[in-house]
């Protein structure tokens, strides 16, 4: 049996027209108008958009005994509420452990979702194992993509021979790198320095982590990853100096990416100087929040297209467990959430401003990502043939944000109180309607693993 | 009766996949795997890609007394041939001349067209009737970009208190502004003070609009666009210093597109230094070729995004028009052709070398231009509903340029022995063969005119 | 007689030092320790300078038939009393006016001039007469550099082509080109859009004459001087549009000084927004305030050198002939005072913030621009031989600004109410002490004219 | 007994005047007009100059068992002969050294200078001993500058971490950091590729260690330097991308320097193409000289002020040593010579062709490392009390270098055959006169070393 979306307006990231959409065991399979014969959805007044896809989550991640506290079941239930209809996490093996090995884990961990999913891998080491390991990630297991922390010293954080040697088994692969850009060395330098001086609280996070330092390491990835031949994903790009860096790359020829978090986008550092030291706490994550000025060059990018997609890094943490860090904010757990708020608060701050056109928001919150990662058109399109994975966006509907009503587990929201308009009607998850006009109708392990094969033309 | 474009591999601006295409009464009407039914065109090995779309050609142009030389008949098979299937030509008013007049002389000149074409509106003087007429042009003939010339001083160009004026109006018409960006002023000066030298060869051209004229001419355009609120087309971008002025708009959030041609990509300033004055003569046209820097400097453009559409600003004239200007380098009428070349020479040169995939190709020579003239996905897309204007292109066919057997009605070729790699095998406009794998079809009086709405979104 | 400056540090462009400075006839006769025999200043605790230049003043400017108040005599009192030894007047002629006839007029004007002055020659209208003019100013008159209005329409502003003809007259007479930098033409239609809109109060004044409309006239101008070969001196140099293009140029090698000035570095748009009609009006000068960004754009360039001199462009209005504008702000008369608290305020937030070493200090208020206007070391320096235009400025002095107490004849100053801490003990012009220990000793009269020959090699 | 230097020309930083000198006792005790009185060396048609400042030599360095062949004495010779008074060497203490002992070695070494010198202290390795030597390094020792070596792994290099924290040390003492930045994890890895791959020769070397690999590691010390709180200077600036980290510091205010080299600013990569192994070989140096391009932005960056010494990084291997590389190019000694051939190939190449004034090239040969080491005005002055370490330079005086006629202990010269048009008629080193009209005199021991305090205020 068939669903048509009826009366409203398709937005992709190329187009804007009216035609009605069918949708049939998953996926669209006829666009035109007064289509006819099935279950209606009615779009009247809305625009008809790919889903959002979320490239930077962190779901149940491990973290000192715990977990962050929104997993693939509540994490996706979230996504799909503000019109997201795919995550990809990253799954970071332990020291020594096989990416494989890690891989299972995260397969286990998924088999709740309510939308579709797929993982980045991380490069938390480097050795043969990881090495050859690496061909069968790609191969067999249908990860393109993997991410090397540049900070996380004693940790995560690889150096840069490391990092270099794994850019070049990527490019025989035709994989994509991905970093976490900070300079580890920096980072821990400045938060003992900080620590030594009495500086424990939130506040002392952003002093750990300026600007300059991500700008660095941005700027650093890029040097490795043109070395070595191999496109370069940033993640979460957070200021000036390091947009400046792709901004260089790119303009020399560089196939090279960069992702604001709409944190980043929205929320400013003066979140870290509230009284409240759990305000303060529950906004820590690094990149920091930064300054005005690093918000204007983060929306200017997002413009002029020097900057590619916009992302969340959610990784929910609750109060209490933000409270392991008190007295030493080095402690305090990174991370913040905003899988359902992303595509609202970019609608509100950048469509219904002016700066962004509808296509673009759909460009930088689905379709762009969906090319790099490459399950394009599978995902990001509305095109006959692809997943129906789809938000209907009622420009109208409006909400102030808060943590009681929302789908993540946590107890706090950082854009509590924000006024949004520009809301989903209606997300389908591969033809499943999984809201429905304010009603949650997920289907929890719904959610399909997306395989993406490398050597993507992007 | 329908065709069928066989066993092709269809490239779009962002996709890449295998399907047939079916093409009726001058429409796609399906694109799918095994279509059946109609006339087979083979397209084994090849890529079906839409049409080329050159946005800057001035066929039969008025010049002292005569015309250059391709007409629409004449330059529109020199397009097939080369598997562009619209252009787009500048309407000039005499000096106090109607807009809607000069529109007339241009509908005229169209009638043999052999595949579909527009017209830029030239603003070349003001007053209350251009201001009266713009709505016109605008509302009732279709036309939403016009061109102003910020050189030719005492003939097209005007002031910038007169491009203000005319780019507040766009504004209120919503159409977009389009330049031809060099110091007019200044032009004037160093060709006065070269002559006076006695510098009279056709070097001396490119010495009297050295890149700095053009660059400060973008810069100044792009200043005026934004205190009137209009977007902006730079026309023919040759070198580093108006592109950096481009750059530097665009991360400002401005909307402002930069056009390299073929003819600067490929070539440079040492033809002007040939022996041989025909040789030099039949190279002049503004801006003059420049040296490698500028060369890279458009490509990393093209690369990154900063630079949006490839055009040829084909506008051909003989050798014996050219010796109108023996002994003074300003008289020689200024332009070359190119309408046939610029796809195969940006395929191998850009896609060949690696610097662009198959799909910015497309891109470049297609789709992001019919996004501008907001007549996309009526052109610029392979898609069910839009105009069969399509390549069928042939990576492996190759051939050595010669004005010997070309399209064009001149008598040389500014790429003659220029040996290039991808070719059309067949050439679609509006669903007729145009071009049969070699052989012309075309149709004299078959194209149309496009007429495009104000109020692009791109 | 002589005069000596006992116990103080002297504080030069490029070297700090204790020693005693012997004053004879006006200059400089003997830099050394323990000096004696002659009238004693006690420098304890001071630094002993090169008196400030200030380069940029309009004294007794007709204007409307009236004149700005303050004249060569309360000018340079206020200069004085504030460390600066020598101001650079600009001689304006009227339209048709001869050079040495508008010189003529200011020779008058500067008979009571309490310190040492020059001029820099306007090119206010282009002709025969002003080409052959030129020649003597420069020779005869010993005036090396020559201002154009890039703005002003219909009455002071000279088109690109009456620049670059100056331009070129320029470097065949290896005289300096300056330029106030606005595009006049986009001026004149803000303003006439501002002015129907009923904006007709002095923040329209900043509405008029925005960012962007001074960088794109100081880049024209940066490209016609390197058309005409000659060096280039940009005028109160107020954003970072304006020096985005300054630091270009001198990075491609070219010979291009920006000039913020004090008021630009120190004050910020929010002036224009008070509620009282005279605070604003009186603030109103061109360029405007602008915003916090461009304020740290210009200290930027003060520390990095791409900015070269601080100036005052002081043209002091009283409120009475501000409220000319009352009910059209294009009427205000344009101009704020400053000679007295340039060097105060210069060193109250460069050096002591830290942005500046006081080397530095000395550099941008005196030596940068006696170098450029090739009068060093005879002013901006000292060594044995110069002039003994000096301050011997204590860094502990302290006062806050007021116009109850200033030496300005007008009614107000725009620096009301600021705390300044770094004042003069001592001004010294040629040899005369003007400033005695808050006591003023000036004498009308005792200032005397600076040639300047044309060729500087800075 | 004194000595006048008549009838020249006294070039400085920032004056050119018309003076005699006198000098006596190894000082200047007098400058002006008709000095009457000692022995008399002719300076007409000459420009009297402060003697050359080479801040970076190596001078038998030690290398495998042996040393590099220039020492002391004729390394010292070398500069004399070439205009330059004063060379600073790196003192480099072997692993686990303590800094005090390695310049023990160092004021071994230089008992035979023949001209001044001081020594910049290596930090090699990092641990408390190191840290505690700093302190007597800086206060009891004299030297300010501490030179870190971003690149030869495994045994001069020092980590990100290790740098901060020697950076923050030299914070508190007042000293400055130097940085030889590329990235050293990617050189190993290039040069293990390459070796790998079969590539052995001398061209291999310049593959080894790209721009992009100096630009990051640049980039990065800045950034370090930042975050510590400590001036920067980079040596041996080679080529755009370190320039334009080094200019981007600069423009956000921070006190960074670059140094380019006299082999970069002339010589370029088409060296390495030679077929002669020998030839090639002996212009391996890191990093490697570089393209056209590069050059321009270097000399750019001298004209413009964003780049501020040229040095020479003099460190001579004869054939023989070389040829410990054949078959291996990462075993060819590292270094080639330049002291003497500096000056007037910067001359030549500068201000011969007008790219530089001769103020402008006193300040990059010698006046602003004066400032920059904190001997200013000790060294790079023509001032009373000034060491007289002074050039007469004969602008007419012209020459071929060659090996066959060179001080350089070495059987080569990597400038053979260029044609230099400005030398030295006499070189005087505190008052010696040790070039004479073409003879040397120098005095093997006259040299002393040159102590500087820390806190340089530049
Ligand atoms: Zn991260
Ligand atoms: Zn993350
Ligand atoms: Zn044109
Ligand atoms: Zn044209
Ligand atoms: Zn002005
Ligand atoms: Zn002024
Ligand atoms: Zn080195
Ligand atoms: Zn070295």
């Amino acid at each position: 049996m068939s669903t048509i979306i009826k009366n409203g307006t398709i937005v992709t990231a190329d187009l804007t027209y009216e035609a009605d959409v069918r949708v049939e065991d998953g996926v669209i399979t006829e666009i035109g108008k007064n289509l006819k014969g099935g279950t209606e959805l009615d779009a009247s007044g809305c625009y008809v958009m790919p889903g959002g896809i979320d490239p930077h989550t962190h779901l149940e991640m491990p973290f000192m005994g715990t977990y962050s506290t929104d997993d693939f079941d509540s994490g996706t239930r979230a996504a799909l509420a503000g019109g997201t209809t795919m995550v990809v996490d990253f799954a970071l093996p332990n020291q020594g452990e096989s990416l494989l090995d890690a891989l299972k884990r995260w397969d286990n961990k998924s088999t709740r979702a309510n939308c579709d999913y797929s993982f980045h891998m991380a490069v938390t080491w480097w050795g043969e194992q990881v090495f050859d390991d690496m061909e069968a990630v790609v191969r067999e297991r249908g990860i393109n993509t993997f991410k090397h922390f540049m900070a996380y010293k004693g940790a995560l954080m690889v150096n840069d021979d490391e990092m270099y040697s794994s850019f070049k088994r990527l490019s025989e692969l035709g994989a994509t790198a991905m970093v976490h850009a900070e300079n580890g060395d920096v980072v821990a330098e400045l938060t003992a320095k900080l620590l030594a001086e009495g500086n424990t609280g939130p506040e002392a996070h952003a002093y750990s982590r300026p600007p300059q330092v991500e700008g660095e390491a941005t700027n650093r990835a890029i040097m490795i990853a043109d070395m070595a031949g191999v496109p370069l994903y940033v993640v979460h790009t957070s200021c000036e100096e390091s947009h400046e860096a792709i901004r260089r790359a790119k303009q020399a020829g560089k196939r090279v990416w960069g992702e604001p978090l709409i944190q980043h986008l929205t929320l400013d550092e003066s979140e870290y100087f509230n009284a409240d030291w759990d305000h303060a706490a529950r906004r820590v994550m690094s990149p920091p929040f930064r300054n005005k000025k690093h918000q204007d060059s983060l929306w200017a990018g997002l413009q002029s297209g020097s900057l590619s997609v916009v992302a969340t890094d959610h990784c929910a943490f609750t109060t209490e467990q933000k409270r392991y860090g008190v007295g030493d904010f080095s402690k305090i757990p990174n991370g913040t959430g905003g899988l359902e708020d992303r595509m609202p608060m970019l609608w509100t701050h950048g469509v219904a401003t002016g700066r962004l056109t509808p296509n673009e928001f759909v460009a930088v919150t689905s379709t762009n990502i969906a090319k790099i990662l490459n399950c394009y058109p599978k995902k990001g399109a509305v095109l006959v043939g692809a997943d129906a994975d789809l938000v209907v966006w009622d420009p109208e509907k409006e909400k102030t944000i808060s943590a009681g009503n929302q789908q993540s587990a946590i107890d706090y929201n950082v854009f509590e109180g924000k006024h949004v308009k520009g809301l989903p009607r209606f997300t389908l998850t591969r033809g499943h309607v999984a809201v429905h006009d304010g009603e949650m109708r997920h289907q929890p392990g719904h959610g399909k693993f997306v395989a993406r094969a490398p050597n993507a033309t992007v």
